[in-house]
């Protein structure tokens, strides 16, 4: 269109599916980028997680394949695919998947993905992917 | 799968497909949520943007439907559907696409779209969606 784009060099952009096609771990979110203090993380679930919040931190959940429950303490918000929803900070959530879903979150960097709460689950330093 | 989810009141994720099919504005982007001080936004772009850059602020593209090159000086980012990049503040990038695309937007809340540069173009105060 420009006449320009042709002739510059390419750099690939980020393709969502296979970034998850890289790992099966469950509950283990992987950091796919990096932007205003902020992480975009990548994560397969399945089953139940812990109730927990986040005291500092919104956190946003989009579903790219599968839907998921984000339990409230007095809700249920059912994310389908192409769906997305942000849990306030201080807000206690548990997040729940029948089947195995593809979700991505966003919250600030060095979130926890077990907020408050005393778990086996907590994965203090995510892997890059 | 709990017990508990079919009892507690239900709400609404939001819907990415229904929330772009309440604008067909070219180069206005909407906000859909905010988190964190920073903004999501659903854009419907087509042909060619103001060059530009934001000193302060890294800003994600994510497209969810079509495709849109991201023009930089040196390199072109050819971004298709399902796929992501960001551009790290203070590099000069152009967005183009050929034909209408729906693009995700992520940036600090009052993030100009046209940046440093002086354009009719500058959306100031983008609309809630």
């Amino acid at each position: 269109m420009t006449g320009t784009s042709t002739d510059l060099p390419r750099i690939p952009a980020t393709n969502l599916k296979e970034k998850f096609d890289l790992f099966d771990e469950l509950w283990s979110p992987r950091i796919a980028a990096e932007l205003n203090g902020q992480h975009l993380k990548l994560a397969k679930i399945k089953g139940e997680f812990v109730w927990h919040s986040h005291p500092e931190a919104d956190e946003l959940f989009m579903v790219v394949r599968g839907s998921i429950d984000i339990e409230l303490r007095e809700s249920v918000v059912r994310i389908e695919e192409g769906e997305f929803y942000v849990v306030p900070k201080g807000v206690e959530h548990r997040p729940v998947a029948r089947e195995v879903a593809h979700i991505l979150l966003l919250e600030p960097a060095g979130t926890l993905n077990t907020g408050d709460a005393k778990s086996t689950r907590a994965v203090p330093d995510p892997k890059r992917i």
